[in-house]
């Protein structure tokens, strides 16, 4: 057995890495949500300027990890691997909005977990003793998004109920070595997720698609670490919305796990039930804005002491619900401690 | 600074991972060209019996993990990690062919750099003391990445001489920790690519797009190491074909590194002049297969001692393509040795 690992699926960091910056920027609809006052920046044109929605998500993501830069007064040549990713067909955002840093990078596709996949792996490179710093992030855009997965916007096509709202933003956390960080906030553990598929078809459901996964990752948490949900101040998963938050709730409690008093969802705290969203939020900003927005802020004011940070990924494309597929899926999750 | 990181982005490993297994499927085409004798399966239907050419490309991937797991007599049980990519939309091949292992998943875009990327990732997390044994694998497929990148094979557009053709089939290799593997071929060091974007905008020209960036990637790795074409038996890039090797070769001589005597290209391999390919192969499955077929055999029975493997990928969307966007393109260095 490696020391660094714990059961089936668990890494552990012998000196946990530490969240030195983070940066969060939404749109309109993101500023006027419940955590619209505590984004790093909002911006009120979707396109911000640009001709097309993907060459705007290119530039919130640029943006983010700029002002994540700025906020420590580091450059692009302070930071010595990153990792990213985001939902569009060959991570067109994240590829575009970075080339304009020369800082070696290693992409992810973790759809909408890839907040915690990004964490995972700069965790793994800093504590495997590889770099000293690394960035972490993800964005996605509704319009982009909605175009690709769904329907052209001037479609106009409805929404049922269970369907969620994409985020518009990108979030980015840079992670160094807490050698050189003593304090702080820190990754201390997180858990690797598989992938799982139970079988679920319907593309605007994906609450109910992604939340075997987000049990199947917190489960095994649990019995790799031997922690219980009473370890943690509050456990977050990415986006799944109303409807996967309440399958989430049942199944845990009915495998012994009552999370009802510190569960909740980052798809249920992004958008206010008056914004017209349905089920809730969703999208790799999903996750990043709420733990840049609300998570760290609170671990940081020391009003929590340990937070589990679980985002979760359909990992559909439109090619294989159109040949009848149904819906994997996965979550990785992110163990924070402050210290 | 880190002792497992020498310049700016290379990473060396202190116990260099070894590869224990290794696996190469191909489709007919791939089993006519130069290496179709030593591909561990090839396929003879495109369709491998399924119905859609996504659902066979994922078919291959599985087919390949199953295969290198099977050689060693190994069960996805006795796998920690799993490291995969592939070219379509969401990694589909890759998310619905693994989707029956329950193994950790990382998910990866790198276009057709991914057996590189996938081989990197695998080695920091063996080497960084967090698994024992991580499986690296990706896949294409000429008629879905065709009928997703250029026109529908129905269509029959004539394509320019500069085009290249995507390899069917997929590739796995099992990386193991060298404390438990003494011999063999080993991962000593390596270089990770950052984007390089120097304005080309022709999607039938990837070798060209492509070639900055394996420049970019060779120099700095013999830069970061002190090291020559020289103390390399062979280099390979991933899948520049004839054009963008031309470049690389040129290129690297203007920069002061002769290579023209050890360095050719995967897509230069993998099919014969004859087979009407044009500038040669390309795809994630190009170098994944040359890797298996041509490379690791060469060093297990010793006629080479070092080789430099360099993953090419190309991360252009269509979506990117047509809004007039140039194509942003990454490598990654994997140095290879016998002990």
């Amino acid at each position: 057995m490696n020391t660094k690992r714990i059961g089936r699926q668990t890494l552990t960091f012998s000196h946990p890495p530490a969240i030195i910056s983070s940066y969060a920027i939404g749109g309109e609809k993101e500023r006027q949500g419940p955590l619209g006052g505590f984004l790093n920046e909002t911006v009120s044109d979707n396109l911000w300027g640009e001709k097309s929605w993907e060459k705007a998500e290119s530039k919130f993501l640029q943006q983010a990890i700029l002002g994540a830069l700025t906020k420590k007064k580091l450059s692009p040549d302070d930071i010595d691997l990153m990792f990213a990713g985001d939902l569009l067909n060959q991570c067109t955002a994240t590829n575009y909005g970075i080339r304009v840093f020369p800082i070696p990078f290693v992409g992810l596709y973790g759809a909408c977990s890839t907040m915690g996949l990004s964490m995972l792996q700069g965790a793994v490179a800093i504590d495997g003793g590889f770099v000293q710093r690394a960035i972490c992030a993800t964005s996605s855009h509704f319009c982009s998004a909605e175009r690709q997965f769904r329907f052209p916007l001037e479609y106009g096509g409805q929404r049922p109920p269970s369907s969620q709202w994409t985020v518009t933003g990108a979030a980015c956390v840079i992670l160094e070595d807490s050698k050189k960080s003593k304090n702080g906030v820190k990754i201390d553990c997180a858990t690797v997720g598989k992938i799982v598929d139970l079988g679920i078809t319907d593309a605007n459901n994906m609450g109910a698609a992604m939340a075997p996964a987000a049990i199947d990752t917190i489960l095994t948490h649990f019995k790799d670490t031997g922690r219980t949900p009473q370890d943690y101040d509050a456990i977050f998963t990415g986006d799944l919305g109303q409807i996967g938050k309440t399958i989430v709730t049942e199944q845990l409690a009915e495998a012994g796990y009552d999370v009802s008093g510190n569960y909740t969802d980052c798809g249920c705290l992004i958008f206010d039930k008056s914004q017209d969203v349905h089920a809730g939020g969703s999208g790799c900003a999903c996750s990043g804005l709420v733990l840049c927005a609300h998570i760290l802020p609170k671990l940081i004011q020391d009003t929590w002491k340990r937070v589990l940070f679980v985002p979760t990924g359909a990992l559909l494309s439109t090619t294989a619900v159109q040949q009848g597929e149904s819906i994997p899926s996965v979550a990785h999750a992110i163990s924070l401690t402050v210290s």
